[in-house]
């Protein structure tokens, strides 16, 4: 099967109804198209798709290609200013952008974020286009903390091995949080930071799991209860995100280069994910094979 | 410390700023009065309140009193027509209609309820007053799924020892209902109930703790993350809730009659409460001494 | 032109990839077709989508036909005990239901309904079934209030020369609104109902124009700012709409046969679509031809 | 009668039961205090409560006085770098914040304001701040339009005698706005810019009415039905809208200084007055006379 779902391209062909993109366009690729026509895609949260055409996802092929196919509405053409490579890193906007939406983060909201690899920071990032207040970034690597407080962060936190209440409430106190943050997002999939940010919530606010990790964990089922949290799912990305994601980076507020560790030609994609996996970069482009 | 916080009374005093109360009035008794003042309050969610005053809750005194003094806007007069005894289970009700209200039930839902004691049966009977189509009570007696089926399910389902996951998919096939159900409450607190919940949910739907049992459980997170659920919790009453049971009550949407399993003077209020904790009926009403 | 876009009818033919649907099945019929593909569409707002292809609507021909095309996923299998007759009245049905999510109608709200006519009563009709605690209809034909009435108002109300403001005042007292309605819906396009509604309106109230009258009104704009209403349109109906008429028929929740006056053969389809104008009878079903 | 209500001060006196400001801190007064017992004070909107003591409006004293009361949780501290220039300006801000939350500004958003004084000014700086993509300023002034372009507008528009529906199209074509903006406010107050507007909306569109003008107008109700607009009211501020609103000016997000026209002695307050009146500056700040 052919990898590949976050990617840029240039249109090389177009049907006879296509009417807003012409060949020769540079475009992001949405690379999953859903049915259209079921329940959840008619009431506008298509990501929810049963019959999702995804790239990558068996049975269907990824965009690690030279050609790939896909429908007007699912190619977002990059504004003059905007480089293929910015292009590729809409996916993963796109990403965040859903998880922060899920989120409901307001202005004025304090929000932390679990995890500081690239989905994290890019939380992070739109958090603080939504206006967000404070955005505080927790991870376990020092490196990751430095990176994440120069890129976006107001503020950064580390966890020690202590149980996850004591972790929230230093947490609260360190970062002038009151009774707690109105939003956490979890974008570590870790145990111990989803049962520290149920914590570190204030009565009233929301939480969306962003990472994957453990089918089940540990849950602080009351807490959350007594509370009123609003605990939340995010899936991918769907109705409108992309057009977001674009936007941020066209108009400056959402810088994405940085996040960019390199670029490599095809025939090295094998080691570039292989480096990924070990921790070596943030992100890593691919280069497609020119005609 | 005085018991008590399911109530209703006879108004005896009146303060000289009170304008739509007099002496005599029958009110059903809204025992939490928050602070007004910090964010929760002003912000519309005053059960969230960090300095609210509730009734048998230390340092403060219950409600099973001679006199109880509220202020007027926590009294809620009942109609003519509504005994006292209704009255008194204006407060079960209430915690129905936030849990219900938390649920986002619309018309047309289908509903599951955990748990058939008496929150979960008036949870049920709220949905259904919501305009919920299909109302499915769960629960390990047969004989409180025979009453629930009586008083307001549509459907009924008794989970067997398997799997969570396989408990689900039978509910949902019993139940026709399709990939999940839209909302499902758990008014029993139990482990496998909550766990069952989500697996039955169906992509996007949502799910309220009403029930308090252990603090921590298995939680089925990444089945959460990716159907996008919305997890809530539920906590007592606020704006506007009792102001609705009571009319829900009045207007006969939903009946709490069936509920009363029996009526004790106040000096039998103790064995009332050893009857109700060894599961003999459902709701038992302690009556006051009159002058 | 062909006429028609409320209409039920009999599966003759079904595409290869139909899979819910089999000849023979009855149907309703949802008879507007969207592109599936712009931001409307696929935020959940179909029924804004530009391209729509809608039954009567130039250039697109109507239902009054032998034989009508129509995707699955707009076609909507009524159970065995619901008539065709009844499929018919889904359309209209589901014009009400739309109206009364536009204007977000909850349990316990007090509900006004300008216009007595097959809108204004199903928009009645739907909003009990949606928890309302008080409708009132409100028309200037005694006859139609009287139906109105014994239909599924709770109370009614004729307006008279006076005022928009001194009616709202008359309607607020003899109805008991307090400050004011909760949520008034207009369907029937005049402009003294439209003014009339604004002054009826409680602070932070909704109002919906159901109703289609002249292009532009004389409108209490200040009236409307300070007590901060929501003032919003209907268009149609969209995702959710025909599911729920469909099933608040089946369920019994709402009957629409009262609304029916009267049956003819399809050759006197024109006597009917005049009796109709002429104010004779609500809604006069239209019988297609046998092979 | 005292006239003022945009002010901050020095605490000089707090009652025994206030522990969050003390003698001597700076704040900005919010200068309405609801009942906090009706139903709007209890749901999250005491800006509708019919019980509101505002200042300068009869019969409450305004806020140009030596000496103020407010509760506690109606006196904002001001952070050390913020001034009591600022801090007067709050007031405005926060009137912008109602404005631009009833308005729902969401990230990517294009809003268009109608009227470039203060007011409509603060509201393109607060759906900048939301995240507003593009903020059009719309004015009939070349002068205030030019401050606007320079203060926070993306693009100006200058509508000219031509009907509503002319110069709406007119707007959506030099700013690209497509199917018509996303959202609008209208600050003005002016007939023909609360006609253009509606035109000027896309479908599914919100506008605000936050200027003051005639009480009733001509208004398109037709085009807002069919393009199922939400036309909303904002009435003051409310809940969390001050907090915010000193929030945006001391993190730096919005700056109110460019707004200050002047400052002078209250001894020359009623030349101010005159002077704003006859369109000379902006905000004119009188200064308290200090002990």
């Amino acid at each position: 099967m052919v990898l590949g779902h976050e990617s840029s391209g240039i249109i090389s062909k177009v049907g006879s109804a296509v009417s807003t993109l012409k060949v020769g366009d540079r475009v992001a690729l949405e690379p999953g198209v859903p049915c259209r026509r079921c329940e959840r895609c008619k009431e506008g949260r298509y990501n929810l798709c049963k019959r999702m055409a995804f790239a990558a996802t068996p049975p269907f092929d990824g965009t690690l290609a030279k050609f790939y196919a896909l429908p007007e509405d699912f190619c977002f053409k990059l504004p003059d200013h905007m480089t293929l490579e910015e292009g590729a890193l809409v996916e993963p906007l796109s990403v965040a952008v859903h998880i922060v939406k899920q989120a409901q983060v307001k202005p004025g909201h304090s929000v932390v974020v679990f995890g500081a690899g690239p989905v994290g920071l890019l939380c992070g990032a739109v958090a603080k286009s939504f206006g967000a207040n404070k955005i505080i970034a927790v991870d376990i690597q020092q490196g990751r903390l430095d990176f994440a407080h120069k890129y976006v962060a107001t503020g950064v936190f580390m966890p020690d091995k202590a149980p996850a209440a004591e972790n929230a409430e230093r947490l609260r106190k360190e970062h002038d949080l009151g009774d707690g943050a109105d939003v956490i997002i979890d974008a570590s999939g870790a145990e111990p930071s989803i049962q520290t940010a149920i914590h570190a919530l204030r009565d009233g606010g929301t939480y969306v799991q962003g990472g994957m990790g453990k089918n089940e964990i540990t849950f602080p089922i009351i807490e959350m209860c007594i509370k009123e949290l609003n605990v939340r799912g995010s899936f991918r990305y769907g109705s409108g995100d992309y057009k977001l994601a674009v936007e941020l980076i066209a108009n400056g507020k959402i810088s994405v280069k940085e996040l960019i560790s390199g670029k490599v030609a095809f025939k090295e994609a094998e080691q570039a994910f292989q480096d990924v996996k070990a921790g070596k970069g943030i992100k890593i482009l691919i280069e497609g094979v020119k005609d």
